[in-house]
């Protein structure tokens, strides 16, 4: 068995550093226009449904799970208890790539009911990017990514080293942009910290 | 209905900005002997079962993902076909307080089957912190916080601003940091980038 | 490699025909009462709560995602964007031995909200039988009956043949036990085929 | 609010009987053949995934756990640390119309890759129906058929009372139906209610 030496604890904080550099470099190449339709729409909306698959939709859901906090009427596409959309209702895409097939194929159905779809993506070309009312584009890497060579080929070449492999880079910047926007929702309607944890599940 | 000014985008990005502040401040901190052991731990169990409530429980899972997509046996607690977690397998248990009431109460009954146990946490004084065989401790604020003022108490006060609510730094510190034992443990096992992706959901 | 002849199909047939021999005893062993006070507490509560392991959870939000479609606020525990409890909501709890670990702890803390608790099982002299304001009772084995014998052993000693293992015969009892109480809910809301199917999701 | 009278528990007992009396039905016009090779094929597939969309899902999920209790290797599609289909493997998809559009396409790609699709569904000629290597028809009215009258605009006509709405029935037998391959498969994997208990999940 492997022995753990004290170089790969290095290792995994350079890779957290790496992490925190791509970080960086997505807030500077934010589109505020974008983000000033997305929290507009968002307040807007009726009620407010999120989808994305594997790590895309755990990020989703940590973003719904705010929005309940916030009071919002929020559903996890796929859950139990989701009612169907409505026109009136804004649906949030989470895709790096904007072409997972389930979720691109769900995203035409929402444009065909005439609800507002918004995409948070790291590919404005992609399927999701084109029919999306408004699209966010987080500039990260993403897992399909290979005309560049994959984190894994860069870093064994030596041009990118500690990163994280396949939409990493994506899921996080995706989550830390999630956070900052419920952030921004929390001194727009004015909600105190002690309104969200009474919403806050007290079973569990 | 409440217009959104321009002003709102730029609030955005400062909270990514102090986000990533807390993130430098959490690389800072961390204990090279706890990551070493977590590291070693991991590599060494049988199976990996990894838990956590809430938006922790999200982190927990995009880590298991990534840890099947690097051919480690692992599994969700509470997820459908999830089997019976035994002496020589390994559970991590993810907790911002270190206290939540369900997973304080797994953590008992997995030290009394004899497992290991590795919690990730901000609070090595808890429940999780003192009964865990490893403790990755994550300085982050907690949703917990209650003695120095939650993060909108603070930010009212100007101490603190733009900084998301509840436990957020700890979910996206935690995720990071997870994230980046995922990419040592690639260099460790020398698996390619190629094999993650074989591995990866062919039916999504 | 087990070839499998025609005689396993035969058998496959017989356990269905005693799976439906064990409802045929449910049905005539149910408490009105218990059925009435059930149907009542669900139609005057704000929220509906539902909850279980396991399998038995599974039931629950089969159960739950019909109470959506007719129109009821009703949430999953555990899922992502389900609320607080609050005193005016009830909690129905599908439990088939009454005493899941987590599902009776969380049972104590909807009593100590005060909110209505309703458990389904099949022992009303368990934790959560006792401490529930409505329980009722489908007398079906379950997994911990071992003081008769678990079915297969009772299979080996010939006495009940072709029966599903551990809770089953109680999950299917309390399935179709629930979509009856969903059945009689239609008919006291009034609520038409084509309102129920308006509320199914339109984005699977 | 509405008052619950005695009567309204009768009916909920005449719904119970009414699905029997539809399993009873389903029984009676189960194809052999088909479920001779489910279970040859099922024991002989490397991996087993099962999926399924909505309550037809929940169903999939039900067998999934049996399936790990008696030792298979077994997955949720979907869930997170599904691994990738090989063609070796076995995918069961559950779907009472056959045509649910998101399993219908995962349908596909399973053909694509090679492995082999079993399907258990009310309709035979339907988008799985056709594509899949076998076929198991349990002859339940679904949500889509409308050709007859749903089952409340006959409850109204008076044709057919206490029938619960939409797939409901297809569901309850396709729950018993798979629960009864599961008693199947401990007679012919010589499994002990022990084992199945030591493999159940013992932190929940």
């Amino acid at each position: 068995m492997k022995k753990i030496q004290v170089n790969d604890c290095e290792e995994v904080l350079l890779s957290m550093g790496q992490i925190i550099e791509n970080l960086n470099e997505v807030i500077d190449k934010l589109d505020k226009e974008a983000i000033k339709a997305m929290l507009q729409k968002t307040m807007d909306g009726d009620k407010v449904f999120v989808m994305g698959a594997g790590r895309s939709g755990l990020v989703a859901r940590a973003f719904a799970m705010r929005l309940m906090h916030l009071g919002f009427s929020v559903y996890v596409v796929g859950e139990t208890t989701t009612p169907a959309v409505r026109p009136q209702d804004v649906v949030i895409a989470i895709s790096g790539s904007g072409q997972t097939r389930s979720i691109a194929d769900l995203g035409k159905i929402v444009k065909d009911i005439g609800s507002t779809l918004i995409t948070v993506t790291s590919k404005k070309d992609s399927t999701l990017g084109r029919i999306s009312d408004i699209v966010v584009i987080l500039p990260s890497k993403t897992k399909n990514d290979s005309e560049e060579g994959g984190y894994l080929e860069r870093h064994l070449r030596g041009d990118y080293t500690h990163m994280p492999p396949l939409g990493t880079s994506f899921e996080i910047a995706s989550l830390v942009f999630l956070d900052s926007i419920i952030a921004q929702l929390i001194t727009l309607t004015g909600a105190s910290e002690a309104e969200l944890k009474s919403r806050h599940t007290n079973i569990e």
